[in-house]
């Protein structure tokens, strides 16, 4: 196939390579030159270009916006006076309501897209072949979706070797905002309780003996600031649902200690303890989940 | 020396075997005879037996009390019924202030410690050479301490590898109540908030979408029950004051959400970036603290 790709950064770049390696014609575009000649060099595309207007050029099939999230339905805009209409559009946002809603009217042929990968690293100098491998890549379709487009780009999130996933745009968000967007709250909020320690001295001890649980509880709550705040501006209602419901939670837990109930506490534990393990290991999509929310299903029984 | 070591599990098993290469004749007691046989296949003891009276036969110097938290102090009572007096008696409890409340009358010459190591594995198996390796090893001497107590046991964590240090076992209890007992019950929290998602789709969603960000963030809120219930027990009053001071915290990061102050939020989640390498780096005990807390010090000048 012939894709363009917007945005030569982690994401993109990465994407970029695993498709040129998969043999498709790769054709991005950055703002900045140098990102340009990078990502060529990195073989992450075949030919980069500082201008939207050269994709068209290139005749390409599918367009991916990989560009920040507040980015997309700008860069959606532009490429709408560009493009020619039988192009199918797709985005990397983590967040996949706030696009979808903007998107469909600048674009009938936008399926909006969530490849879960990454490092701490960004920056088309941090792009790496296998990035998405064996990762979920969400895709989030609605009524309107042509089936066709659905299984173009379910066959691209394979060509990354990622696990393509189909669901609802609100139930996506729901599920992001409790295990990747409150995730960084709660651990900010640690690194500035912390901070308010009684004493320097106190501080001082805290800061020496801090060691591997301190250091994973905190460790998404010191990454980037700029990540942290777009999830909260994108996805405000479903991060501010699953707040609430964590403030509930640890009210609970911190009245159990108040009352000496230890019983009830260890209890607690324990269930905590059972409960992580669904959420961390190796897990293949449940299957009612697929057959849910797949619209072409829907579809199919519709038309 | 001759040292004994009462309870001879993961962190008695451990310090036993440093002790033993380091060439002490080290003597054991556990209640579980299978768990002594073990010890000394392990190299963890010379000797080891289920009769705490065995050590006063083996003439040992020194005494540490390895047992649960809750286990310290009944141990040191049956100790003292049969203990040389010149004997000086430690322990490896994660909370030092009930201890060396209840510790002093009973033995004299008790000195707190808690030596900063530790795997996600428990009991004799598990124990290993080098596990506090570079790690903090407080202790906790009160005004009362023989300056010759500490200093000898000062040489017994730098045998094991660790970086002893001398702290007020207030300091240290508000400071891990902080940094080590907070995370468990807040990373708890975050696992149960989860599991209240909107809906069964959003919740099976949540647990195949979940990676880095929330395996870390929960991984210490998975732990052992027993653990995370003994910290709040015994160190209740801290971690309650660390709770408060945490809700405060989130509070106030929820009201940037929801007043969409994305200015705010951006510096907030800035300045936790920039805090936490000051407790994630590997670091040298600030010479401040030692010079505040080393009671010996403060000792010499008084006499």
């Amino acid at each position: 196939m012939r894709i363009g790709i917007v945005g030569l950064g982690l994401i993109g770049g990465s994407l970029g390579m695993d498709w040129v390696a998969a043999g498709h014609q790769v054709y991005g575009v950055s703002r900045n030159p140098h990102t340009c000649q990078q990502a060529a060099t990195l073989r992450a595309v075949h030919q980069a270009s500082t201008d939207l207007e050269s994709l068209e050029a290139h005749a390409v099939e599918v367009v991916v916006i990989c560009t920040p999230i507040d980015g997309i339905l700008p860069t959606l805009k532009q490429l709408a006076g560009c493009l020619s209409p039988q192009v199918v559009v797709t985005d990397v946002g983590s967040v996949k309501e706030p696009i979808m809603a903007g998107a469909q009217d600048l674009w009938p042929r936008f399926v909006g897209g969530h490849p879960m990968g990454g490092t701490e690293s960004s920056g088309i100098g941090a792009a790496q072949l296998g990035l998405f491998w064996q990762r979920p890549y969400v895709l989030t379709p609605t009524p309107q979706t042509d089936p066709q487009w659905l299984t173009m780009l379910q066959q691209l999130a394979k060509d990354v070797g990622a696990e393509a996933m189909v669901c609802n745009a609100a139930v996506h968000d729901q599920a992001v905002a409790l295990i990747s967007h409150l995730p960084v709250m709660i651990s900010a909020s640690l690194i500035r309780a912390c901070m308010t320690a009684s004493s320097g001295e106190v501080l001082s001890l805290a800061q020496f003996l801090a060691s591997s649980g301190f250091r994973d509880t905190s460790r998404v709550g010191g990454g980037n600031p700029d990540l942290g705040t777009a999830m909260a501006q994108f996805n405000q209602t479903a991060l501010l649902q699953a707040l609430t419901s964590y403030q509930q939670q640890l009210g609970q837990l911190i009245h159990l200690i108040e009352q000496e109930d230890w019983g009830s506490l260890h209890h607690l534990l324990s269930e905590t303890q059972q409960q992580r393990p669904a959420f961390v290991s190796i897990a293949t999509p449940d299957p009612a989940i697929a057959a849910i929310s797949h619209p072409s299903t829907a579809q199919d029984e519709e038309s």
